[in-house]
């Protein structure tokens, strides 16, 4: 058999495979009941009226424009000025296969080999892929203590590191900060004293708490030249299996990213891009929207109070999005005891494990992610898993020891 | 502003587009009514059964496997057995955002940069745009007289050039010929002599004319190592609009591309996959299909007696897929008017503009298919269409002068 090539053998899987294996082994070899907290998605789905539609969208079955269905694009362009006071044209919009289906091609777009991705850490997983998929390299930026922008250091690094284009989420996935307006300004005033690229994942714009306002650095002053908005349907309402996201920015990066789209898959699912048309303008899935962002909130101030009170561990409130992200960092060196055997916590993964075994919960290790030293737990469940994990951890963490 | 990457400057946007540019220029000043032989895609849609089935595959909201629906993958290893005779396990079938979403991974995984992929001539046009885009080097190997495969010259061409991965369609897109079994087996030996991979885009494989019987190379000997199959559900059931395609190969490369996609797109759309559960197992679907594909068999009797009447056109007879790709090379240096102005034909573009502007019938150039001496014409279309192309071309050709 031929070889496969480089990139194929070094690309990392996805962080939550290895996780998979281990929850399903250990549901089988101890048959433990494991509280799912790893889910990157809403536990709602789409409301009747989009179901509807997609029937009906099922007979666009020819070829649609690879830049995405027009009547969507006119759509996004008044929800994306609605929500972040931003006026894209709908020639300045790409649909796309989710949020990675345009980050892939946006890599290729904007960095040619060798090309340097600033990414604030702690970021979402498939950034770095993404940029070494387009055999771009991925440079990871620090952020502060409490897990914010750092902007005299992300000028310094940007510098050193001639990065080219920087990415971050905002609200963060795993993080859940929300970016303050003050924050994306002094970004904004960065990304143009180097001219550089900046993508802003704005995924989970509809979930920020407390009654915040999400804002997009598309909006500040001048940005517009330089800054692309990736966002999409999949978490606001319940549909990532659908696979539809977009990409809005100025008009040779959408053109060029059309241009490789054309060759690269044709664009996202006609039917399913019909029918979310319905779903952005439907009074019901905003509602749906809202009651699950409510939900998600009640979750954190549950999720986040009791954690605080594990002792080793702390955590940073989250202010948007729907994930914790703990540091444990603390209880690395703490050893456990799990079916007669001595483990020791050394790494994410270490404790990772350790809550399987002994909590029967399960997070995310926070290594691919950036950040060796915590765990992502999903807030996207209802609260009664979120109050019993909760018990279940306080329980198992007093069986640590040094 | 920044600037974007060198390959989204480079790569050359679908053939088609300014095409479109000159279809609508001519339709608004002139009042043209113009017969549109471009259709890469069937002219009839999915059946209702298949339709209805969308409904219920809404309701499949969450992220499903990146490697492709399960259900999906047990049917297509059926699928596929029965069609060619190789049995496939579902674990050796990833689903694709369409053939293009499959063989942009598939180039990622198979070519390093700057390893060549050997495109037998003439060609799909996204074929060597998706090699650059992988940093890849298409290099196109020639054909027989007749647009057949050329053994002892792919041999030598293929050890010349260092051909890493061979890729052809059969049947071809764009000439309709299709590969017999005695070709296969003289492909296969030359891919194992210099043990390279083969990728066989079987795209077209239900549209077999004469009671032919469609083959691959997957089956043949030991080829199961290095032989790829792309193919989908696309042409078969009319739903090139719902982006779903999918390989099948050795189990290391759909690893791969399985990981590689968890990062490029996570998948195609969850609700398209259930439904086309329903059309591959659906008669209604499959007597579709047949009725289809004697329509456009009978476009091409129509079609070919037809255009070869015309002096100075010769015209393969396509044995399958939905094309025709008759030489226009003996026209190169013949003149026409149009309005007032007088035009010389020397590229298959000039050739293409005057069908426009004389006959008002639209088919592709050949260039973007590597053979600048040709044009693409669909026979996906009623029969009506074809007749009044073919009178058209006939009289237009009158007009021509050297």
């Amino acid at each position: 058999m031929p070889n496969i090539s480089k990139i194929a053998r070094e690309i990392q899987p996805s962080a939550t495979l290895s996780l998979k294996d281990e929850v399903s082994s250990l549901e089988k070899e101890y048959g433990f009941k494991i509280i799912d907290l790893t889910a990157g998605q809403p536990d709602m789905g789409p409301t009747e009226d989009v179901l509807e539609a997609l029937l009906k969208g099922g007979r666009l079955h020819k070829y649609g424009p690879v830049q995405g269905d027009p009547e969507l694009r006119e759509i996004l362009s008044e929800v994306i000025n609605e929500e972040i006071g931003v006026k894209y044209s709908s020639q300045d919009i790409a649909i796309t296969v989710g949020v990675k289906g345009g980050l892939d091609i946006l890599m290729r777009v904007l960095l040619s080999p060798g090309e340097s991705l600033g990414i604030i850490k702690p970021f979402w997983v498939t950034y770095p892929e993404s940029a070494r998929l387009a055999y771009g390299n991925p440079y990871f930026l620090e952020s502060d203590e409490n897990l914010r922008p750092d902007p005299a250091r992300l000028r310094k690094e940007v510098e050193d590191e001639n990065i080219k284009v920087l990415l971050y989420s905002s609200p963060s996935n795993p993080s859940g900060v929300v970016y303050t307006e003050d924050e994306l300004k002094e970004i904004a005033k960065i990304v143009k004293e180097k001219d550089m690229w900046v993508i802003s994942d704005e995924i989970y714009g509809r979930f920020v708490f407390d009654g915040r306002e999400h804002k997009s650095i598309v909006s500040i002053g001048d940005m517009r030249d330089n800054a692309i908005l990736v966002d999409g349907p999949s978490k606001r309402f319940g549909i990532p299996g659908w696979r539809l996201g977009y990409v809005a920015g100025p008009r040779e990066v959408i053109k060029a990213l059309t241009k490789l789209q054309g060759h690269i898959n044709s664009g996202a699912s006609r039917p399913d891009q019909h029918a979310v048309c319905v779903a952005y303008t439907s009074k019901k899935a905003r509602e749906a929207n809202d009651q699950m962002r409510q939900r998600y909130e009640r979750n954190r101030d549950i999720f986040v109070k009791g954690l605080n009170e594990v002792d080793g561990i702390s955590c940073v409130k989250p202010e948007g999005a729907f994930y914790v992200f703990p540091s444990i960092e603390k209880l690395f060196g703490y050893k456990y005891k799990f079916d007669g055997k001595e483990y020791i916590i050394e790494t994410s993964v270490d404790f990772r494990n350790f809550l399987l075994r002994k909590a029967q919960v399960a997070g995310v290790e926070g290594a691919p992610f950036g950040m060796d030293g915590h765990l992502r737990f999903s807030l996207a469940t209802e609260e009664a898993n979120i109050v019993s994990a909760l018990n279940s951890i306080k329980g198992a963490s007093k069986e640590l020891y040094l």
